[in-house]
Parts: structure tokens; sequence; C-alpha cells
């Protein structure tokens, strides 16, 4: 049985004048630190307090790069080739990479953000589009890849490192994939729930799907979002179970 | 008597479907290339494929940053304060040396853009800032000083690595600063002219002033105007006196 | 004595994701509505939703446009030059100008947001450049020129129909301009407070200065900050003491 | 036989520092500008000058309204919902109709660009949100419709004002769309090519396909693209041989 897990989540999503989450109390609770870079969400001030805020709660920093379109969030998909992803993405890690250098910190990893995660989730290129921006960068970068998805096998194929994320508040389908957020009630806002889905994805090494089916995984670290109204309830609920259970929450890289 | 000289070249203005400038060419005469980074020119396709001509042709690679306008080309003064400006800049250096690193390249200066550059010749906190922004990102990264401003002072109290930059095209004035590019004949377009002033500033280490006044310049970096109609003509003819008086063109970094 | 006053409030200040003031809230006590028009603040879907909402509300229309500063929310001074400024608010107007249109209403007004504003305040030659696009777009389009500035003058001079405003919240110095908002306790938060500083400018005819002196003022429209937390208090009290008072609350424009 | 028809052609796509496209030289040929809004191409400086243009030319104006994709100069399909749609389209209408007023021309037409327009020939809805954009802001305001496509029933199905278009330097395909352009080829450089097909199609009333069917059309407009090495020469074959045909070229609302 496991002895540690990692608990990423999405930070860093302000602009300008807009402020959006509630990072401060957040970063409390998780590990990992999916950063926005300025092209979905976030921007040079809201980098530069994130990642110091990262470094002062001991939180990893990774760069969460998505479509070049603030006014949709990146919600919304663009026909973009492959080139241009990998070339976008380079340009989105060097930018978070760059306030976490000059604190003193390693960019940890790479998790693709809202519409352009979705398209990795089932086109083999574009997962592997993200994962050569990763490699390329760096071969310490840590690619995330969502348990399930060609993700994976993207990240075996070119060769960059990787690891395996389940989600602790999303209900999955028996086949492994995540129930889309059309149906009603696919993002679990219960923080019972969601821990017991953590404890037994962490635990048992299986996540129970809709159906009652249990799904193998192999997670190395756990999806929590952020933004929801439950997100901190759902936080403090997992990292008391988590911790009961013995088992420590460690940024995925270390 | 100095054998080596650096020159330096703003490279990688175009951006999506619009060219500007002629890259290819300029680079086989250039030492140093000053690359957009997205903000006020250049984008990731743009960058990428800069790099890799630098690359190409055995250019160093530096960060031309610049106000976040687009629109004005980051040649329109903007009051940004001072850490939104060392937080711009980290931002765009670390866009641009993701793509430096992909290609196996070091991030050699960094350079800023227009506006920028026009407010921190004259205005000591924003060159302090520019400098900071260095060198929070690498104490290796030399930050280009026109020599005559406030940019040198900046780099030495910020304990920035820096270089002094002398014009190869533009009119002086007798206290060592640039003529305002608002009086006709401030940028020189004569290649011969442009050739003697070059050779005049790295072998006697002078610029004659517009009134005849020698100004001692002890520069290790020669701008010169990518974007002219006799920018070409007046790079070969450098090179080919350069050459002559047995001067090699090195990047400032080596 | 005026037997009627408009209020005027910065609405559909959101975009995309971000959500920024209680619109919908405020809109129950304003007559005019400034609408940002999607450079500093606002988008297409917030300017449609806000002009309905603005419709459904009985508040008139106006253009709220701003530099195209995004990130900055327009509050950063851009040295744009006259010909660009106008050009700049033209477009925004017209943006505007089509939500409105669709919903059969007029647009009855511009204000410029911001720095603009603020430059606008001082300089008359920006002054009447904003005028310009207004008389430019629409003989009918009133221009809010600030009291006891050269927008007055430029109005004027342009030939652009106009209103002076006065703030009914912002702390007035003898000579009429509002005191610096770098001056603590510049902007009244106290309801109490703002709506007596209201009701004296409508129904005395002149606005106490900090000193004490009686400045005149001719307000055709009062401005109340619709982004402080008191926001709706001060409205709310100013309504019931105008009301109280016998005076009407109509837009600027009827 | 028709003795009149409309040439319609993309102008005003320059941006900022970036000049694209021969706006004087192609206005001498052209009778409507299909006018960038500052989403995909153009900025206010841009559309001032473009409108301008054609006044002193006799080209009436027209809205060529695009995705939010600058880097992509609305190539780029992005994946919007019907209401993202028609807001972004009447935003940027608005845009384009400030300075058409401005001018005192009326805003004769709007034509969707690039990827847009390449979904709106194929998706009955996106049709029809854009023509319910044109609708809502007038009922004058010209939709135009790709002859062969889905826009000509949305244009019908909301009530908006429309004409068909023809392309004169495009292969067609036997059931009357468009040859894909990564078919080499597809794009017809030679005038003399060219001029025939647009003789065919407004003398004849057909346009001849690939494979040679004659394919049966109504055009009410002709389009050239500007942006090919070969346009001028195109533009002035097709004028000179409808001017031998006796056939005016006169805008498609007059």
């Amino acid at each position: 049985m496991p002895d540690r897990i990692d608990i990423n989540c999405d930070m860093g999503e302000s602009f300008g004048a807009y402020t959006l989450g509630r990072d401060a109390e957040v970063m409390e609770y998780i590990s990992s630190a999916n950063i926005a870079c300025g092209w979905h969400a976030g921007d040079p001030m809201v980098m530069e307090q994130t990642v110091r805020l990262s470094k002062e709660k001991g939180v990893a920093v990774g760069a969460h790069p998505g479509y070049p379109d603030l006014m949709g969030f990146g919600r919304r998909r663009m026909d973009l080739n492959l080139t241009e992803i990998e070339n976008y993405l380079l340009y989105q890690m060097g930018a978070i990479y760059a306030f976490a250098r000059a604190h003193g910190l390693p960019l940890q990893h790479i998790k693709a953000h809202g519409a352009l995660g979705n398209v990795a989730f089932v086109d083999l290129e574009v997962s592997k589009a993200i994962a050569r921006a990763a490699a390329r960068f760096s071969k310490e970068i840590i690619f995330v890849a969502l348990a399930g998805t060609v993700m994976v096998q993207a990240a075996k194929e070119v060769g960059a490192r990787y690891v395996e994320e389940v989600y602790a508040d999303r209900v999955y389908n028996p086949d492994g994939t995540l129930q889309s957020r059309k149906i009603a009630g696919s993002v679990i806002h219960d923080p019972e729930k969601a821990a017991r889905q953590a404890l037994t994805i962490v635990q048992e090494g299986y996540v129970i799907a809709h159906d009652g089916t249990k799904v193998k995984v192999k997670p190395e670290t756990l999806c929590v979002h952020g933004d929801t109204p439950s997100a901190l309830a759902i936080l403090q609920k997992i990292r008391g179970e988590v911790k009961k259970a013995g088992i420590a929450v460690k940024p995925m890289g270390q």
C-alpha cells in the first residue's frame, strides 16, 4: 500500500483587476500547484504572487498552459496544428519557469488546461505535442497524464517523464474515463464522498465507476477542483482522512 | 586596440500572418539577436523560427521584451509601476528562454525594446527594475546598457552582468546621449558613414558627436537597426570594414 | 431649484469568466450606465447582458471607453497620440452602440474611463480628441465632462453636446478639482456624508470642499462609484434623500 | 442578362506596425470592401484609413468580422456557442459602423471572415447566428451568403437581407461548393481564366465546375481575393472584360 500521494489543484487564475479562486486557502491543503501562464488566465503579477505563495507553503510549481483565449478562459476548443500547440506550450512553460527560477524553485510539472486538456484526453497526436513540449523544455519536467487516456501512451511514445492522475471529485465511467460534465452530478461536491473516493484510489488502487465497476488505477497525483464552492471543504476532508490513514501528501516530483 | 566586437540587431518581430524585417538575411551579419517575446511583437511560432535561425547562423539569443502593446508595437510609453516592469520582463525572458533551451542554447542577454528602452535611458529606477529582472532570472544574463545613460549605473547598483552598447547608425549628442529621432537625420542611412562610425567606435574608442566632439565610449556591442531600408547595406559594409581591420565579430557573451 | 438629476455609475466591467461588481443591484438606483466596451474591461457577452439589464431597469446606455489595457484595467496612462485616442474611442462607441441598437435603445453618452479620464481632466487636447470622437459619431451623444476641468472647455470648442458631472462620493479641492485619490479619505464611504453632498450639490448648487469652501457647481449628472463596498448603501441613501426632497432621478439625455 | 455586378474584396487587414495587402491599389477595381474589425486583423487606425479610402474611391463599406484570434488571423476554428458568435459579430459590426458613420457612409454589408466563414458554409445554426447579428443590427444590412451553401437558407429563415456570392478566382465542385483549398490549383491565379469565369458567371448565369458541369448561379456579388500575388492583375482583367461587355460594377446595396 502506498504511503504517499500528491494533490494538485489549479492556481493563479486571477487576472489584472479580476480575482478568481481562494488560492491562499487552497494552498494549505495541496502539494502541487498548476499555475496559469497568462494565456487563458493569470498574468505576470499573479504568477509572481502564486509562485511566492507556493514557495511559502512548500507546494511544488507546475505550468498550467492553455489556449490563447482569455475571453473564453481556455475552455473553447481551437483548431491549432501540432506545431502551434508545441510552441505555445513551450512559451507558457518558459514564462512560469522564469518565476520559479527567480524564487529558486524548479518547474516540477506541466498539466494542460481546459479545452486543450479535454482534446488531449482523446487525441494522441495532441497529447504527444504537449509531451514533446515538456520533453523539449526538460527531461525533468513531469507531464501530468490523466489515467485511462491516450496521454499515458503519448508520454511513453515521446519519452517524457510522466505521472498518472486521478480525480478525487469527478465521477468515473466503467472504462476509466471521466463522466462528461454535461451529465448532472459528474462533479462531486460532497466532501465525504470525495474523500472516500480519494482514499479508495490511494489505498485500494481503484476508483468505483458510476455503475459500481472497480476501475484499477495507479495514481501518482490526485486532482481536486479549486474553483467549486465546496473545494476547501473537500480538500480539508481529504487531508484529514489521508493523514489518519498514515499517507503523506508530497509533491509528485519529490 | 580591441580585436573583437559584437553586433546586435532586433529580430523576430513578425507576428502571425504578418511578416516584418528580413531576418534570414540580417542574421548573416550579426552576432547577437534581440528576439521579440510576444508582447510588442513576435509569437511562439516566430520565436521558434528565430531561435532556430540564430542557432544555424551562430548568432547568440537574447530577450527583447517590451510593453504589453502589440497594437502600438511597444513604442508608446505606459505608466507601469516598477514591480509590473520587473515581472513583465521576467515573464518575457522566460518565454524566449524556453525556445533557446529547447535548442540547447543559453539566453545570452536582455535588451529592452522601444518606449520601455527609451524610458530606461533616462529613468534610473526603471533601468534598475529591468536589471533586477535580468539578475533574478540569472546572474549569467547580460543586461545591455546604452553607453552614456543611467542604465550603466543601474546595472552596477543591482549587480547585474552588463555590457555597454553604442549605436553604429545613430547620431550622437556631445554629452554621449543619442540625438532624438524627432530631429531629421538622427538615424544614419549611409552605409559608408555608419561603417566609419562603427570603426571609429571600435578602434579609436570614441564616437564623433554631431558638433564634432569626440565622446569616449567603451563599446562591447554595436547596435544596428534591422528595419531600415539600408540595414543590409550598412551591415555588409560594417562587416567588410571590420574584417579588413582584423577585428572579429563575436557574441557579447563569449 | 432643480427638480431632477441623473445618477451615473460604471457598469459591465466583468470579463469572460471574471465577475466584477454587483451590476444587477446597482442598476436599481441609477439612471445612466457607463458600460465598458471590451478594451479595459467588458466583452460582447457582458455588454449584451448589461445593455439588456439597463433596458429592463430603464437605465440609459452610455459608452465607457478606455485604453487598450485589459491587464491594467485601463488604469495606467498610455502615451497615445490624439488621432489614436479619437479612433480608439470611435471604435469602442460603435461596439457598445451595436448592443444598444439591437435592443432599440439610443447611445446616450460617452464617459472616458480610468487613466484616460484622468488625463482628460487636465489635458485640453486629449479632452478635445474625446469630444471629437463623440461629435463625429453623433451630435446627439452627450460627452460627460467633469465639472471644473478642461473637459467643459473641450466640449465647447469641439461643439459636442455635453453635461457637467459632479461626484457624490469624492472629496473636492477648493478650486473645484477632485482631491487626489492618493490622499487618504478622498473617496467618501459614509452613505450619510455622500447623500448630504449629493443633496447639497443638487439643491444648493455647490459642493463643500475639504476646507469648507463652497464651490459653485451646475450638475447635470452625479457620479457614484459602483465598485466600493459601500456603493449600494450610498446609492440607496442618495435615492432616499433625493426622493424625500422631491427631486426626480432621470437619465441625462431625457 | 444582368447589366451590373458587385465586386467585393477583403480590405483593412493591416495591424499596428504591420502592413498587409495593397488596399489603395485594389480599391480602384472593387465596389464593396469587407473591412476587418480588429479581432482577426485591423485596428481602429487601419479601419479609419480604410473607410476613408473606401469613401474616396466610391467603394461601399462592409464589416468583415472574425474569431478573436489575431495570432491565427481568424483562420483557426474556435468552438464558440451561438450566442457568443452573435454577440461577437454585433460588437465588430458596431465597431466598423462607427467609422462608416463618422464618414457619412452606411454600413452596407457583413461577410464572415476565415474559419468562421468556412464553418458558416456548412453549419446552418452558425450561419443563422451570423444572419441574426446582421438583422439585429439593422434590417438594411446585407448578409453576404456564399451561393450553394446553407448561408442562403439561414438568411431566409432569419429574415435577413442577403445577396448570393460567387468566387471569380476559386475552382468549383459540380455540386456548387468550392473545391477545398487543400487541393492544389483550387485558387485561380491566371487573370485570363478568372476573368472568363467572372464573365460566364455574370453573363451566362453559371459557373463551370472542375469536371465541366455547368452549375447555375444567380450572383449578386463576385468575390476576388485581394491577397494573392496576381490579385491586381485579376481585378484589372475582370474590370476590363466586364466593361467591354457593357456590365456596370456597382456596390451590392445600391
